[in-house]
């Protein structure tokens, strides 16, 4: 079990193998809100599934090595780390179709309603979804800003991110829930920039569906693949449209229609891309394993690095992330000129950061690898480049 | 390039791993039509995008190691194994997903038509996936054998497969895509179980999109993602459903508006899980090595094993699968009483195949790993069996 402790940042870097700077030692990493970095255990993992299972069992790992159950076994270790009980998540395919699978399911839970509520400034891939889904569904698609919303009796669904990509606020999910509530809509919730950085209580703030990512805080390796969450209340009625033959109640029957199977194994779709599946069963090990510290620890430990982060910084330095804990996700944004131009000046320096158009740098805290010093480190440097 | 001698069957064993049998030894290892072996080079692929790329380059992989241009170079990669030119292929997510999103693209190809016209006998996620594009797009759904199909005026999309995935029977694509494009329809091909053990002439048969596994002759390993062609004629009016954010012509641009990338990239969705990406590009180099046979010969001498099996098995024995060379696919099938109990009574022997329900037994025959030796003893251990 988890502890509740506050760890350090830092306190799993021994478990990590981080990116080289240009002189040769260790990478500031600081980009693990985009690629987490590589957990000593997910190259173990894809190790045993290319060596010990694809080469020597063959296509007898889907039972004997255990790959079938794999989407709903990592599912629900994701889950923990949402606050799902077991049986409402399940990993599998991107994060943008999982999206598009569950804002068109989210829309059959309320069919006499017109309206696709989304925010605004969504993660680009969101806001196209959104868009398609609309267009064939036959919704009208309204955007706002999360706080700024107000669903009412036309709302079929509301999307929205834990966190915004870009400036790194944290929204309050329980307060567009309960407003997504009262007017009768179900709220979808992309967790892709807060799944491994925050707590989040999925179950207890009654969100309907979700999605995330798996490859920023959970160091799940290149596009590992992503999750989805459907709360146990809508599972007898959830109607994807993703109606792939690994989702039927009885996939080797290979019957003439598509039932689905129970719970969120429904949401499954194609073959699942194993080795990638696989890496990340070795990455959650940062997170679940017997001494790995719990969310709010992590995020603790992730609010100090912003926070050292922030204190070094020049006067002056446009923060665009709002600097109060619970408005911040596990990333600071600032806005420079020619963002770029200092995104890979800073890489030069061995300060691993990202840009994202216009103008903002993103610096990322993953507490279980990033140290106070990195911190600090990443602070200075932008300083004398500004 | 690819030579065009006619090889021996198992004449790329040396560049495979071969799961175990019982005893310790290799496996006969006849379920390539299921999952392929294990290509020694795709193991050193992931172990470099593992030891070399994640873990020591980071985040900076996307352009450094190759990442985002991955797609479309293994799509061509694949593109030139099913007669594709270049820039029509992409690689990513599975085959499921890819054929969604295929059969909308299509029908969108064909606005005032009502009918989905589509293989009766189709593997199973094609038909589920089918019936769920047809509710989205109100077309209605039409079943019928491939050499049965009369499409009509009415007719908007033709989903047929290469080859049957239970009878391994190889349709007439030729004359399908004919009948099709003179009723005004474009064609929806699956080809996973065609891919890399007969030739394919996509281009050259004019069909109009196609898609296929990589995991079954193509060895990319368990769940390596799908590919999905798209003919050139088509590409400045596809209109895809998926439309996630690696498919916009300027990913990074991050804009309002879904403005599809030029050409095949626009079936790009999210983020390729790129760890089983680049298991399949090492695998990719038994077929387009220096050393590699050509289609045609790889074909001949899978040809050859399947005769060889027939030839070996008892008279009396129920095979389904036409024995004519111009209408067989990779593997051969076999009608027996209490399939499934065959099949693991065979793998106790070390002979691997996959029972499909109700009472078939496929013998996959994949020439570069499978020799005649192989097809001999399985058709004896099946034959000690019946």
């Amino acid at each position: 079990m988890p502890s509740n402790s506050s760890p350090e940042p830092g306190f799993a870097r021994h478990a990590f193998v981080l990116p080289r700077a240009p002189d040769g030692g260790d990478a500031v990493y600081l980009a693990g809100n985009s690629l987490g970095a590589q957990p000593r255990a997910a190259r173990d993992a894809v190790l045993a599934a290319v060596d010990e299972q694809w080469a020597r069992v063959g296509v007898a790992g889907w039972e004997d090595s255990g790959w079938w159950a794999t989407p709903q076994r990592l599912g629900d270790r994701v889950g923990a780390l949402v606050g799902a009980a077991p049986g409402q998540t399940v990993v599998g395919d991107s994060t943008s179709v999982q999206l598009f699978g569950a804002l068109i399911a989210a829309a059959r839970l309320r069919p006499g309603r017109s309206v696709l509520l989304s925010d605004a400034g969504h993660f680009p891939t969101d806001r196209y979804l959104a868009t398609s889904v609309a267009r064939l569904t036959g919704l009208t698609l309204v955007t706002a800003s999360p706080d700024a919303m107000a669903p009412d009796a036309d709302t079929a669904v509301v999307a929205v991110p834990a966190v915004d990509f870009r400036t790194g606020e944290r929204w309050d999910l329980a307060a567009i829930v309960d407003r997504a509530h009262a007017a009768g809509a179900v709220v979808v919730a992309d967790l892709s920039h807060a799944v491994g950085v925050l707590p989040v209580d999925l179950d207890g703030l009654g969100v309907d569906l979700a999605v995330g990512c798996t490859y920023k805080y959970l160091n799940g390796g290149p596009g590992a693949p992503a999750f989805a969450y459907v709360a146990a209340r809508h599972h007898d009625v959830l109607d994807p449209p993703l109606t792939g033959w690994t989702g039927h109640a009885e996939p080797f029957a290979m019957t003439e229609a598509w039932t689905p199977a129970p719970g969120v194994g429904r949401l499954r779709v194609g073959t699942p891309p194993m080795l990638s599946m696989l890496a990340l069963d070795g990455a959650l090990s940062v997170f679940d394993g017997s001494d790995s510290p719990a969310l709010p620890g992590v995020h603790a430990a992730s609010l100090a690095l912003g926070d050292a982060f922030l204190e070094a910084l020049p006067a002056g330095v446009d923060v665009v992330t709002p600097r109060e804990h619970g408005r911040r996700g596990g990333h600071v944004a600032v806005r420079v000129p020619d963002a770029e131009g200092r995104c890979a000046a800073l890489a030069r320096r061995g300060v691993v950061v990202d840009a994202r158009p216009p103008d903002l740098l993103r610096f990322g805290f993953a507490a279980p690898y990033v140290t106070l010093d990195d911190a600090r480190v990443a602070a200075r440097e932008l300083a004398a480049l500004l």
